[in-house]
């Protein structure tokens, strides 16, 4: 399909926009009126620079409060049209988007209707210009592409077509299914925008909280799927207002809108295949390589120098974890314990050395476990992924990778090349390596992100590795809120919750602050005895996370613990959550190594599958006292 | 009245929010339980933390979904009041806050619910402690104080009162007046929280979005005032959710809270004045000096260097200011140009000297004439405002001056001392000191802030000054968002838009970052003849901000201009707006001085009251090429 873009959706000058529009690979762009009244340069001038980028100029808009209007306004009116046409023929675009009036004092009888937009209509067609009629949530007499619909059905002129906008069909919750009995070529333009379900004033919603396709909670490939059916071969476009798109890295933004619309494309041919209509074509269809089925983390590698190096896995030494080999001609470690490897990778002039000089001790790469991780990498490829080779040594085993959106590697390991042959051939690996410890696998990693980059990397994770992103939760810090959102695969054996925070000393914005940016501050090992993998950790020397006893207090009214059960919680620090269904978690936190990545053990009982939630606010208030003992440390 | 304030309310660990709270003067604290459960210390010694502190503690809060619960689940609930009871005990409080209950599978059966409450009550008298019995508007059954107060007086015992709270009544439209006839005796506590009037679900808009009386646009004084009338005696308390407030300073808002108090009584108390209820007193409320009459801006004083100064006075003689007086002692001198008096002064060792280092040629103070500056003083600092005495040498007048939250000061001078006779002792005056110009007042200054401080902003202006906040404005700068709320003083001569934005690269916080911190960066002369004004200008070489010929295509179509005026608004990028009375705008803007403040010239017709908000993003848009054309300048 051609893809298009509304100015108003990103940040900059005009030109900033254009020119990042062009970049990001879309081959059209709607000029939203203020963007060109506010620049200093002709309409021809924005026409030529369109041109020169090859963008077609696909929509002028909006011309508002025109049909209905007060009776002793309409000829003003027409003349305020005229002057706007004028403008289009300057810009070379023959499409207006005239959205439904919403004046209190406009009329609502259906012949006014009629006549007004078949004057206006009238009036494009003396100059070759068409008119999109669209269906405003808060228009005053008209707000559903139902009653546009009959508008132009019933006006039935070449020039004036229906104008269909994602947000204004879905927010009043109304239903797209008939929307495929239009004849395609009486839709004239299609704009999508995703957003959260919000319980608000639908006018404010839309203004500050669409977002991009596959970043909100609407049904798009629904409202999709019948415009296709239609037989629709216009534009897909997107029309976003968002107080954060409006500040937000124009170019880094406008490659986001991009993607987004490939993911919907992508999800609607899914939706369209399994209603099985063989009559409509999916050609026009963005259709990459399959999604692969994952089963979990293979290994993850810290970037780290040699002392550092020696530090963490002193850590992790003490935390179970045994060295298993040593890499065949780089310094590089590989320690296990269950089915979890980690590596430690202290080479100089590798991607880790870089990495670690850009954020210090860090996570630099995830390994995650792909049914085919050549399709994998093409999937990921196609959705303008960055691919990532990097130096590889005689014997050493090649991974397809591709970047994150923090520049860390995400490895694509075949699920059955995993295990003892994927290290066999880098590393030389000690001949036992059975740990102590009984952690058994990764339960998750969390990441703290800057907050105006979530939507990215909920988009990134969306489509290239085909996962699902939960809602959101947020959580006090004692010094601001914390906004969670998990991804997962599909099949949740990789969980991967994202944090942001907007306030400037909360425990995430200091993770941001000692990584340098984004990175993974919190991994969480699964095991099947707690109790026993904490007492071996508190024995080895492992600093646990402080929890003040009233917490243990309130869980004792809350809960039928025995005094004896209670206290051993209390004793070995451990959270403990109960979901609605009986499923249990019981969790124990590390106190931060380095001040960046803290570990979580953890288990699992009766299916719970959530994250502990309800004790965030707690960890959250002890890793403020710990950082401000700390402080209080360092300052001694 | 005793005032106390609940730990939510404030950012931080519970000793840095206890701490805040006995500086800001606050008599009692509620205590929130997470901020407790959290705490690493002993119920027993938080209790003593408040004794030293000399804070009472009014109230434990909250304990949730006891009345109506499913009945198997009723003993479980009375065990885990009485550990809360316990823990009630060890802190010394008798006051416990009991939320009307929210679950889906709650009771709404009245005799259930009186049954309940009567149990509770008997638990709690049985340990001399007391339920305040309080409705969520988001209640399953019970959301109104009616229906509380309905329960109390049924059930009729000692240890059950009402708990009111002004969120959960304002934010259903509900009508407080009957509050006047409950026994002040069975209202237990009272809290109080202010919030904007938003369409938004009532759960979301109380946990993010209250704020401190005054702040936002409840009729608290109408909530209070039949509290009072009911004879209450107990505390008045603050209890907001507010997402900013998690985050920001905790002494400042704690100050910030305490003054909020005050401003609410002060207003209950005027309107129960009016009311002339001769059998309420009004001891109990807080009766600071009235509030001046004004009548504009006496003058603005520069800081400056030497240097600076002779720029900043060039840029203003351009702009028609002719040079009025110099200072008898002191590197000051006085510029001049109809009822407009600006110093500039660059005097060392002066408040003006450290201002200047601390933030760059800026707006140091503002003189306001009011009727009785020794009444306006007192005003203020029974507002807990910090009033400044400077140095004052021979001859010099010794002026009132409070300083504003950002360090400037503003001077406080009589009405009736201003004019030529302010100057007379401190400056050797011009003989004459007619300027060719035609400005003649200032009409307006406005602000940039940081987003996290407007609250306080307006907050310091209603309450000392007894200014009027007029509604937010939204406006797009091509980097991101805007806001823009403008104080007035009741008789509209002052005037002071105040704005913010959280998005790094909009000419806010441009100019926030130029400042280094909070200041006027754009100052508005009103003339009668805007077209003689801005050709003077022009003529005299002041740099006008280049506005986009389309604006003017678009005016043509908005309005019906001859197209000789169009050419003449657009050669000097005159601005245009009208109001829907037919008031009109005409304005032009400088370029900035030194990158930090811009001037605008305007003129007002038939009433025109706004600020020309229709044209700020076009300025905004005009403002961000020009400073990225000094940018491309600078690097040259």
């Amino acid at each position: 399909m051609k893809r298009s873009i509304a100015t108003v959706s990103l940040s900059g000058t005009l030109p900033e926009k254009l020119d990042a529009i062009a970049a990001a690979g879309f081959d059209g762009v709607e000029i939203f009126e203020n963007d060109l009244l506010y620049y200093d340069g002709s309409p021809r001038e924005v026409r030529q620079m369109c041109a020169d980028l090859g963008l077609a100029i696909s929509l002028f808009q909006p011309f508002r409060d025109f049909e209905g209007c007060r009776r002793d306004r309409l000829a003003r009116n027409l003349d305020r049209a005229e002057r706007k046409f004028d403008l289009m023929q300057e810009l070379g675009t023959d499409l207006v988007l005239v959205c439904s009036n919403t004046a209190s004092d406009s009329v609502g009888d259906w012949q006014v209707l009629r006549d007004d937009l078949s004057l206006l209509a009238e009036r494009a067609g003396a100059r070759d210009l068409r008119i999109g009629y669209e269906a405003l949530a808060w228009g005053r007499h008209v707000n559903t592409w139902q009653q546009v619909w009959d508008l132009v059905r019933q006006i039935d002129h070449p020039n004036l077509g229906v104008l269909l906008d994602s947000f204004h069909t879905l927010s009043l919750k109304g239903d797209p299914g008939a929307i495929a009995q239009i004849p395609g070529d009486k839709i004239f333009f299609v704009q999508m925008a995703d957003a959260p379900l919000l319980a608000m004033d639908v006018l404010e919603w839309s203004r500050h909280f669409r977002c991009f396709p596959g970043q909100g909670e609407f049904d798009l490939p629904g409202f999709l799927a019948p415009i296709i059916q239609s037989g629709y071969t216009g534009p897909l476009s997107l029309e976003v207002f968002n107080d954060g798109f409006r500040a937000a890295p124009t170019r880094a933004n406008a490659a986001d809108g991009f993607r987004s619309l490939l993911y919907l494309e992508e999800k609607t041919r899914e939706r369209l295949a399994r209603q099985a209509e063989p009559e409509v074509s999916l050609e026009p269809l963005f259709a990459p390589a399959a999604a692969s089925a994952y089963d979990g983390i293979e290994f993850l590698e810290f970037a780290v120098d040699e002392s550092r190096g020696a530090q963490l896995g002193h850590w992790l030494e003490r935390l179970g974890f045994r060295k298993a080999g040593q890499h065949r001609s780089k310094n590089v470690s590989l320690l296990r314990q269950g089915d979890i490897n980690l590596i430690l990778n202290a080479e100089p002039y590798s991607f880790a050395h870089n990495f670690f000089e850009a954020h210090g001790p860090s996570l630099c790469a995830t390994a995650i476990r792909v049914e085919d991780s050549t399709r994998a990498l093409a999937r990921a490829v196609a959705y303008k992924g960055q691919p990532y080779r990097g130096l590889v040594g005689p014997n050493e085993l090649e991974l397809a990778a591709v970047r994150a959106p923090d520049g860390s590697l995400i490895y694509l390991v075949d699920t059955d090349a995993s295990g003892k042959p994927l290290y066999e051939s880098d590393f030389n690996l000690a001949p036992v390596d059975a740990s102590p410890g009984g952690l058994k696998r990764i339960d998750h990693m969390a990441m703290a992100l800057p907050a105006e980059s979530l939507d990215s990397w909920v988009l990134f994770y969306k489509s290239l590795l085909d996962f699902e992103a939960d809602d959101e939760v947020v959580l006090p810090d004692p010094y601001g809120l914390v906004k969670s959102r998990a991804l997962r695969s599909r099949c949740s054996s990789i969980r991967l919750p994202l944090n942001i925070s907007e306030n400037r000393n909360t425990a995430i914005s200091h993770a941001l602050s000692s990584y340098r940016g984004s990175g993974v501050h919190h991994i969480a090992f699964e095991c099947d005895d707690l109790f026993a993998e904490v007492s071996r950790a508190k024995e080895a020397g492992v600093p646990l996370l402080d929890i003040p006893l009233n917490y243990y207090d309130d869980l004792a009214a809350r809960f039928d613990f025995d005094d004896e059960f209670l206290s051993e919680l209390a004793y070995f620090n451990v959270l403990y959550d109960r979901d609605g269904q009986g499923g249990e978690l019981f969790h124990v936190y590390t106190e931060p190594f380095e001040g960046r990545f803290f570990f979580e053990l953890l288990q699992r009982k009766n299916g719970y599958a959530g994250y502990g939630a309800a004790n965030v606010a707690v960890r959250l208030a002890a890793m403020a006292k710990s950082r401000s003992g700390a402080v209080r440390q360092a300052k001694l």
